[in-house]
């Protein structure tokens, strides 16, 4: 539907895809990973430094965005990339699942959502229009449609009337979309656990048409069995040629998981919020830098790793660090883990492109035991 | 006393002094600053930024390294260069004036001090010659005197004793140190306010002979002006052809005005604790990044600042960061300081080798009226 904003699929493995989307701030590399940057920073990393990890695009959060500092204030500094000093790609979700999940609502109907803001308990009322027209202001690179996220478990009935609510407001956002050269507007496949609700929902979807589609509504608690159980069947009914992208997953091993049953998009806190407690991400699995066994090991977290700790610190240094409460701790633990997945990423492009996926999948899913709980 | 060890006066203006030492780990163009790095960390930095401010040498603290993670923890990675990866000069204090402030002190006589641990309350007894052991394991390239700091104000009778408790301390110290090529001792002068006592502890610790000497027991409450009324006499009786080292000082105006009393080295957390509390140093004064009044402004928080934030960011996006409670700005601002705080160093310099440093100083400390108390 926009001219520039394409995506380009490469080569497939399996049901692995290699592509790659073309937008207004440059290319997006597929299978990719979208490190989360909430209130527009990446918590407690330099863009700079997520530039050098490799990631080829950030999210952003709407409901964030339009509490603190506000949608006309981003838009007077030019949009958000601007604001915040990132000139790569910028995908913002549609507030709806911060709404239902941070926010004190006050109403829902069909209309929209009214609600209070968890930081200052001002009130809001959000329709698809205002979603749409503040990622507008915003300047998103990629705007998400405006969803209604039930919480899990939900019943059929449940699941079918925010199904039907979603398709809905997709309608109203893709009718509020102002189209630009080079920016994109996806619709989110919703329907809970329940195939037939799922169909349905992608089915309607597909009518209306977007740039890209999204599976909302997993992750929220299922476990990885059930969600893979969902990704056997969905992405292959939706169309082959835009992208697909699984909201908020996940550990590296649903990345994986995923990636094999046929998606290309991914964002998750994941990477940040382990940083930000100690905990790292390694090729042995997962690793507690608090852990008293990592008092006096002078090795790096990852001997092959090309971030910033690992080329300059032990485990014991970060082991002190973290013990001591230092942010330092947060910093370079975070930025490790955002150089960690990227290279994930990577792999999984290399290995597809290299008809060797489903081989590197098989091994990954299987090593997936942390020694450490993250 | 040790061959690599020196220091050369190149320049003076006045009673200000260019000079260069060199140590075992490079060489550290004076007046200079230097970071506190308290637990192994500059709090909220990461090194490589430190290096790109221009610093030459940060400050260790012997208490917290010897609490956590331990001397012997240290010396097993190779000293502290090595432990928190930081390849140029290191300065560590002796410890006595933490013990004295934030230690419960169970007893102090001239043996040494005995106390508890502000973390776990582990005991711990402390005498000049542990202390000067620990800087040892440590690696310091510049250790300092173990020396007996008390509060202020005190009497003449409590400072008279504080003072030569130090220096046998001191004359203890220098027996205990090791020399090793390139590596430094340096005293401590004591004396509180009272210029007879601080005399006599100048003539006492010089006939002992130390590589650089330090002034302590200042910048603990008596205010600027009596600090300068103890700086207009004591550097000019310290030996020429050494380091002067004012300790824990300070803000900008006080290490301008020590600079034109003849002082030659500074440490101090300010920078690094302003930043992470949203103040920002600039050549406007000290700005409060809160202050609703940054909220739309786009320019950068200094123009001619080469720091990441001042390249990359505008006040609007700090100040957001800031009211946020985003880590990042504590980390964008700390940096930005410790900038400001290397380029006034530098600035500093470059006005005593061209004598024109009176005049330079003369309209810094007229202009120091922040806009923003900091």
């Amino acid at each position: 539907m926009n001219n520039n904003f394409s995506f380009s699929l490469q080569d497939c493995d399996g049901s692995a895809r290699l592509g790659v989307i073309n937008t207004a701030h440059g290319q997006i590399k597929t299978p990719a990973f979208m490190p989360v940057g909430t209130s527009a920073t990446v918590k407690v990393i330099k863009n700079i430094d997520i530039l050098n990890s490799g990631a080829d695009i950030i999210l952003g959060n709407t409901y964030h965005l339009m509490l603190r500092p506000g949608a006309e204030l981003i838009e007077k500094a030019g949009g958000l990339h601007k604001f915040m000093g990132w000139n790569k790609p910028i995908l913002t979700d549609s507030g709806g699942f911060q709404v239902m999940s941070l926010s004190n609502i006050r109403k829902i109907n069909d209309e929209g959502v009214e609600f209070s803001s968890h930081i200052d308990g001002t009130k809001y009322f959000v329709t698809p229009e205002k979603s749409i027209s503040i990622q507008y202001q915003l300047g998103s690179t990629i705007t998400m449609a405006f969803d209604e996220c039930i919480a899990f478990p939900a019943t059929y009935e449940d699941s079918k009337k925010a199904m039907i609510r979603s398709f809905e407001w997709a309608y109203r956002s893709k009718n509020n979309f102002v189209t630009r050269n080079g920016y994109g507007l996806f619709g989110i496949v919703q329907g809970g656990v329940y195939r037939e609700l799922r169909e349905e929902s992608a089915k309607k979807l597909i009518e209306i048409g977007f740039d890209g589609y999204a599976i909302g509504g997993l992750a929220v608690g299922e476990g990885q069995e059930i969600m893979f159980e969902v990704l056997d069947y969905l992405p292959a009914i939706l169309p082959k040629d835009k992208p697909r992208y699984l909201m908020g997953v996940g550990k590296p091993s649903d990345i994986v998981g995923a990636v094999s049953r046929g998606v290309d998009m991914f964002d998750c806190v994941i990477p940040t919020r382990s940083g930000r407690t100690g905990q790292a991400f390694t090729s042995r699995g997962a690793v507690n830098i608090r852990n008293a066994k990592y008092r006096d090991d002078f090795s790096p977290l990852e001997s092959d790793c090309k971030c910033y700790a690992c080329v300059n610190h032990s485990m014991a240094y970060l082991h002190h660090l973290a013990k001591s409460n230092e942010i330092l701790a947060s910093m370079l633990l975070s930025e490790h883990n955002i150089f960690y997945y990227q290279k994930l990423m990577s792999d999984i492009r290399y290995h597809i492109s290299k008809k060797t996926f489903t081989s590197f999948a098989k091994s990954f899913i299987a090593d997936d035991i942390a020694d450490e709980s993250c």
